[in-house]
């Protein structure tokens, strides 16, 4: 069920309301950013926004349009109440809740809708297309990309958030041919407590797990934190069905096919422009005897580099792997957990500079987590094998402490950005992707073209990147970047930041998203990313499958032409 | 090169014209053969066509159109000689060989273009739209499914066959991302050869290997023997430029992207409706130490099924797995190399007596191939895992020797097709894909139905099966049957027992194909394989990158509608 109808969510911001970064755990963290950023912590700029404070307007749906999904869905099924519109109108970009800080809803939803099936989804298009009102397909809300909010809503009679949170249920499950059948509305936590339940996992743990559905993992291209061992979202899925205004796309149950043009791949990608992803057919994995993370730390940003395209290049392939850049290295020990005996803490110390007569440190190192999962017997072999690549390619194995730690703390750091916007600091991420002989080339570019956007404005800024997912061929690049907020012009020095970085993305030969996707935000970028052809080709999937133009307008492909 | 340029394949039949199917090295074929399908070996229904034989119009295309093209490529790159024409008219379907012999050459292109590179095909397809021309793009010329031959070309002036023959350039080779920039018109073995020198493979071998190209397997979705292995081709390709009459479509060389609907995979399958694939860049692979080959036996088809099916579950994952069913094992039994030592025969002749004591023999049981390549060390591991599974679920190994037979003959079965179609003989293969719970009931319905099919005429057939590439969800079933000729009414049989086995594949859970491509012949089905909602997409892609149609009509979709 939707973290919004059971009233756990944090509308205004990231996550569960009962859920809340500790600064106390971390001692070091905020004097580390006051040194880096200049922010005074006493200080804050924003405070959290009551729903009373948001403007919002009244529903502009006409009375026959309501009571025409009304008799689909069922009166309990729809709402234009104040909590849905506003919780409904926008995703989880910093851009949103920046402008929710600001008590700007630029673009609210008229009614929030939830279909109990496939054939009310189909039903609720109809009455769209005869109403004129356009449809935003949603699963967990937690879009970074502005994919959930009303853009280019012209000349429509209002905006339906059709939110899948009903449609959650496990259809099947084959243990033969290891696959299962599930409604796209199901919730990262309710399909893996189901998978679970029968022995099996999905293996797709995205940062948003919590709070991202199946529907959203396929319409955007999702990756998991793992997804260098269990692969993309698009690996995962053998087959879908998505309900379109004119008839549903349903693509074969088979393993793979040679039958045209994949529509599967279609489909995948399509943020809800092209229609509503109502069910998947996903390659399962048996439920992991052992998960098993450990923390190495090379003595610079390139041996680590080297380290992982040799490991996945030998078929030596973790679960996870990641490597931190020397900005976020010294950013995440700065971020350590301070809990703990000061026995313990006196132990780190030695052990610090123990590291440090070897050439390691955290100020100026690598940091990499290395996870596997598995079977036992056969994650002995791959740790052993993993482990001592690494080290030849000089690498210090720090034991599993810190790769357990980085594993327990995986969903904190999303619950930063909440307290750091408060207190007046620019927040993002953005990530990428490219071939291993353009990495750090990439890397450099990327960054320098965030540093000097950030300092163009006169602040300083933290600009942090990890290596996140990995291939034989390549990787994707990570990116985090802080600055105090330009007071007064807090959106347009995010802008400026992101088209600089996004500037760089294309010109040095990155991709405009390895996973977030396009939505908003990025589809200002599409013409370069795909090419005239390219965007020829998705405008007339568009023409065809949603001649009225009600699936997601102004998303995904640029504005006009 | 392409192999017409240099006179040196077969353009009535299979292959290289110096190699022939060498019946006195497999004694035990024919006679195996005369007493199933009742054919008499001594009185041939065909002979092979001379190219004069062969009744060819005069080319169609105006003197204007011609000139154009010819400035385009140059008078060396064009030719509308009889041979060239002929023997670009067709590929090589039963159905393709079957008229040659009956010297009916149904839709003969007007003219053969061997572009030398992008822009003149780009060129190219400006003058086809500017003289109405068809222009039907070909590799290797291999394709099984009717996508060379000219059809639905009411309306037009003309046909082209545009060779890629001459764009066959390794661009680029990075060892350090592990790929390949190659142009489309690589054949197999110049792209293996070009890859080998520095140490790589593709790893891609269909059957097809010496007479297709990359263009080609790319535009159909091919799958090479190695495929559990290696991958699909689709899994090879990282990227690719496609040429349309509109432009070029040109994905990102980056390992993965969440922009949008996979432009890739939209390429990929298109059989040259949309356009001519002109380069891709190719994931690559180091030439593996060891090529290690074994063969197996097990009591039935469905013991040897669940092998296959435990192996890839435990993550065991050999380059190739083959099993063959009953009947293909007697057939694989009955062609058996009869050459060598009588000592060898007979201790051949005890080594059976011996296995069938154990209940396994060759009439009633399953024959597995299992093939591991890679470094020698890491195969010693992945050999012993999955044969020591094979052998707990029943298998017993034969050693490494009938693996040899079958990787040393891989290629030569291919030319079995061409003596027994002389002979009168109807000889088809036909594949599809399911998953693993749904495998041996699908075998056995398009079993059935191609066996009804046959006797129907009153023939009787012989249908042999082997599962031929696997995944962990699932695997393809590869088809193979003969049947004495329906004297005067060849082609009718033929499609009646065609017919009859898709609608077996559609109706028990199938894919029309797995790995050949839709083309012509599986062109009628492409309503069932992907819906009325799936196929109005593909025509609106192909209406958005081919306004004008040119590009290689009556393919891949169904007509009309």
């Amino acid at each position: 069920m939707s973290d919004y109808v059971e009233g756990k969510s944090r509308w205004f911001g990231w996550g569960d309301l009962d859920v809340s970064f500790n600064m106390d755990d971390r001692a070091g963290l905020l004097p580390y950013l006051r040194g880096e950023l200049g922010i005074d912590p006493e200080k804050p700029l924003f405070t959290e926004p009551t729903l009373e404070e948001m403007t919002l307007p009244e529903p502009r749906i006409p009375a026959a349009g309501l009571d025409a999904l009304e008799r689909v869905v069922g009166r309990d099924n729809i709402s234009t109440g104040r909590f849905m519109r506003v919780s409904h109108s926008q995703g989880k970009s910093y851009r949103d809740i920046l402008r929710m800080r600001m008590r700007r809803l630029d673009h609210p939803v008229d009614a929030v809708v939830w279909p109990r099936g496939e054939d009310e989804v189909a039903a609720v298009l109809k009455v769209a297309v005869e109403h004129k009102l356009a449809v935003i397909p949603m699963g967990g809300g937690s879009s970074v990309t502005g994919a959930l909010e009303p853009m280019d809503t012209e000349g429509f009679a209002g905006v339906i958030s059709l939110d899948l949170a009903r449609m959650n249920r496990l259809l099947k499950l084959d243990p033969t041919s290891r696959t299962a059948v599930v409604q796209a509305g199901m919730q990262g936590p309710e399909l893996e407590k189901a998978l679970n339940a029968q022995g099996y996992t999905l293996g797709h743990f995205p940062e948003s797990f919590h709070h991202s559905a199946v529907g959203g993992w396929i319409a955007t291209r999702s990756a998991g934190r793992q997804s260098t061992g269990y692969g993309k979202i698009e690996e995962m899925v053998m087959a879908l069905r998505m309900v379109t205004p004119g008839g549903v796309v349903s693509t074969r149950r088979v393993p793979h096919t040679a039958a045209g043009p994949s529509l599967l791949h279609l489909c995948m990608g399509s943020e809800g422009t092209l229609g509503v992803i109502t069910e998947a057919t996903l390659r399962i994995r048996p439920y992991p005897e052992v998960f098993d993370y450990h923390g190495l730390l090379f003595r610079d940003f390139s041996a680590g580099v080297s380290a992982i395209r040799e490991m996945l290049q030998q078929d030596i392939v973790p679960a996870c792997v990641r490597l931190s850049d020397r900005s976020e290295t010294a950013l995440a020990q700065a971020a350590r957990y301070t809990t703990g005996s000061r026995l313990k803490r006196r132990l780190e110390d030695l052990a610090l500079k123990a590291l440090s007569l070897r050439g390691y440190s955290f100020d100026g190192g690598s940091f990499m987590v290395l996870g596997f999962e598995g079977e036992a017997v056969k994650i002995d072999d791959l740790r052993g094998q993993a482990i001592s690549l690494c080290r030849k390619m000089g690498g210090f194995h720090l034991g599993s402490s810190p790769g357990r730690q980085w594993y327990k703390g995986r969903y904190e750091l999303a619950y930063l950005r909440d307290p750091l916007i408060n207190l007046g600091v620019m927040v993002d991420t953005l990530e990428t992707a490219t071939t291993w002989d353009n990495l750090l080339h990439l890397y450099g570019e990327v960054r320098r073209a965030i540093k000097e956007a950030i300092e163009e404005g006169g602040g300083r800024g933290i600009v942090a990147c990890h290596v996140s997912h990995s291939y034989r061929e390549g990787a994707s690049l990570y990116y985090f970047f802080l600055a105090p907020m330009e007071k007064g012009k807090e959106l347009e020095q995010w802008e400026r930041v992101k088209k600089r970085a996004t500037r760089a993305i294309c010109d040095y030969g990155g991709t405009i998203s390895h996973h977030h996707g396009v939505g908003y935000e990025h589809s200002l970028w599409m013409t370069e990313e795909v090419g005239e052809e390219g965007l020829r080709a998705l405008r007339a999937l568009k023409e065809a499958l949603d001649p009225q133009g009600v699936m997601n307008p102004g998303k995904l492909l640029p504005r006009g032409g």
